[in-house]
């Protein structure tokens, strides 16, 4: 009997992340045929969760290598729990037959979900590997885009029709195991969705009884253009396991689990991490360079435009910074301030904007307060830094010039920060992906023209 | 029958955020009275989540005005799906003798979760309210810290000793309906956790079996003192809905389940996004002014010591500065695309870490990578950034210049992106929170130093 508990001091056989750890360590610090060997006892025991993280921790010759030591059979697996880009790395290298050997035993489900980043002519591949069945489920999930919970929706499911007894009920229960489920679907001869059957409502039944009699009233169902985290918002705050998925039409074409939502949760949330510096969640670790400096090169691109907005902005100002170093000096701590100010506004409007929290009605309750918090910040370090400032250039003038744009800077990133994101919502715009920019670029502008624009009038 | 599909073009029963969007818009566009009745309306048909939601999205007088519309029997349920702020702000607002009302309904698990904000006063008034048997309860999980999940764990859970029979366990999954169950647990009479029997098991067995002979052998447990995130990504990839908790003795104090891993890993991730602007995941939108401005200062101190060492820098070349004017328009240039750069490899960096897929033996590999990256990238904008300063300055010699310190930032930015993880790491420090300020002062302080630092060599 094995029932290790699952602690960071202890040998655990789950996906921890201290145990991945240690198996990464072991396998990064050797080479050629000792990490072989290392890799090869490694599979004996680890999950395929734990073979994809491995994998995708080598730089891209090793992992190839060491991909080929991953036995033919558990290969879709592995690949299925890779990041699309490292996947589409490997996919791309392996020879003809063995991609035929990994086609031949893919789901529908599976290669929807790898298609996302596959070329067509790899696709294409592996439909052709299909039987008939098979390929009519890939194509009813392609209608879906890559956002709507449609296309991801799982075919696994217990389906009856209502004219079905209770003992019939239970004995699918009986013998089939599926993940994440206790309810039953019942539909027509053409798949219409009826209602759906609890199983703990099952037990209790008469076992003559028709299924029909005991759906449940309270049941609901997803439509299958509902975005992604919408869907996976649904199953988490209800209290089910899975909810049937359906189309226009009222057809039921699969299900949706609390499994897979906590999948989508964690994926929303990556992708918003890695937008932030203007990545993508199915970037490599080791992107090949030409790959990896081109997807980066857009965003600097990007910067590189605000960039120039904020010098043309100090630009205009040649006058007095050749006259008064200092100011070139210290001009970047009013744009840095205000940057950091806009951001924290920023980022609260963002989490507000994500739970359906900001509305027309309380933007500008919102604004106020933001803009009470910006004051109340801003007087405080417009005096620090003012005094610092007067101190360090033994100039009474430039602690105040310093200290009036410290103030109008972080009164103005308040606005900006909660302005921003509003805007960028009416445009149907990511706030999250470009609202940092946009909000850095009007700091650097605003924080750069009051600070040299009072300095033209005080000192000029 | 109701089993009305959850899309966004229809009227859905569940916390969707577009349904929460339109009520948060009816609720914010109305004032005193009116809103008081909008208010109750939605009372009537809305889940806790979405009236939680909801109060969190009123400026704070209006919300403690909705807050006392909400019944008595509801209101811990509604604090419970409130963040930590908004709900100490309200449990603060509320007489006495609500409170005790209040106290009387809160469950053991209920008050360990808001006691990690509550001052003490609140929370040794709500244990004079808990009955002896709760009250051991709360101490049992009190033992563990805020990032144990011993602390969270669910004492609501199906437990049976080893000599009961199959009937007598059958009996308890159709009698009790939990969340996330499939398991039962089985304890000695010291309460030792001795195995799971899995309800797939139990409905093929012969019911008068015992349940010793039935239990699983590839159960897994959890230890008390793993850590939240952990935990959490332990249950998500398993295949189960629940793991029993035990304590260093073997004692089974409770079960975790799917769905609270779920909601873990949204926390994780909240955390996460909000720490990358110094804030907090318990933060209120409308938080009282004076409280917001307090929490942000920290963060934007820290912005100024980093933001005075890049003046400090700068100010080693005012001479440079005060002949070449259009040194002062162009530095930020330098800084931005550094800091860019820089962020790009420790987003990358920061995702890899939280994986486990870091480690001594590839981070020089990656290093090497990301070098790569940074020089493809470097080269390239250094030639774009050249020419276009060249030309508008019509100064061959100030193209040079930054083109060299764009290309040297860019390198030293790919290396801090890699080492300044590393270092936090070292030093048991979250990246995800102080990476960015560190890696964005080496960016700044590089950037002006070799581009003022080429000047200085070349004009003086």
């Amino acid at each position: 009997m094995n029932h290790q508990p699952i602690s960071e001091d202890q040998d655990a056989t789950s996906i921890l992340q201290t145990e991945v750890s240690q198996a990464v360590q072991q396998l990064t610090e050797v080479e050629g045929e000792e990490q072989a060997e290392v890799f090869s006892e490694i599979l004996t025991e680890a999950e395929s969760g734990t073979v994809a993280i491995l994998l995708e921790s080598l730089p891209l010759d090793e992992r190839y290598e060491r991909w080929q030591q991953v036995e033919p059979e558990e290969r879709v697996d592995v690949l299925n729990l890779m990041r699309a880009d490292p996947r589409l790395g490997i996919l791309k290298k392996m020879p003809d037959e063995e991609l035929d050997f990994l086609f031949a035993q893919i789901s529908p489900e599976d290669l929807i979900d790898w298609s996302d980043s596959l070329p067509d002519s790899i696709t294409d591949r592996a439909l052709a590997q299909m039987g008939e069945r098979q390929r009519k489920h890939f194509e009813l999930y392609d209608q879906y885009d890559e956002n709507e919970i449609g296309r991801y929706a799982d075919h696994q499911m217990l389906v009856l029709n209502p004219d079905s007894t209770v003992a019939q009920g239970q004995r699918f229960f009986r013998r089939i195991d599926l993940d994440c489920n206790d309810h039953l679907f019942l539909v027509d001869t053409n798949d219409k969705y009826l209602g759906t059957v609890r199983r703990y409502d099952l037990y209790k039944a008469d076992s003559q009884a028709l299924l029909s009699t005991l759906i449940w009233p309270d049941s609901r169902v997803i439509s299958a253009d509902l975005s992604l985290i919408e869907a996976a918002e649904a199953i988490e705050h209800s209290r089910e396991l899975e909810f049937p998925v359906v189309d226009e039409h009222g057809i039921l074409i699969g299900r949706m689990t609390l499994r897979t939502a906590t999948a989508l949760v964690r994926e929303h949330y990556e992708s918003q991490l890695m937008a932030t510096a203007g990545m993508d969640e199915d970037d490599d670790l080791f992107a090949p360079i030409t790959v990896g400096a081109r997807r980066r090169a857009v965003w600097l691109g990007i910067n590189l435009l605000t960039a120039f907005l904020a010098s043309a902005t100090i630009g205009l100002f040649e006058d007095v910074l050749s006259q008064v170093v200092a100011l070139a000096v210290l001009m970047p701590i009013v744009a840095s301030m205000g940057g950091i100010a806009g951001s924290q506004s920023l980022t609260l409007m963002i989490r507000g904007m994500a739970m359906g929290q900001i509305s027309a009605g309380n933007v500008f309750s919102l604004m106020k307060n933001e803009l009470g918090i910006g004051a109340l910040n801003g007087t405080l370090w417009a005096v620090i830094i003012g005094l610092i400032a007067g101190w360090w250039f033994n100039d009474v003038i430039m602690g105040l010039i310093i200290g009036c744009a410290i103030l109008i800077n972080m009164a103005i990133a308040a606005i900006a920060g909660v302005m921003v994101p509003m805007l960028l919502q009416k445009l149907n715009q990511d706030a999250a992906l470009s609202g940092s920019v946009i909000l850095t670029t009007v700091t650097d502008v605003v924080g750069f023209f009051t600070f040299l624009g009072l300095a033209t009038l005080l000192y000029l």
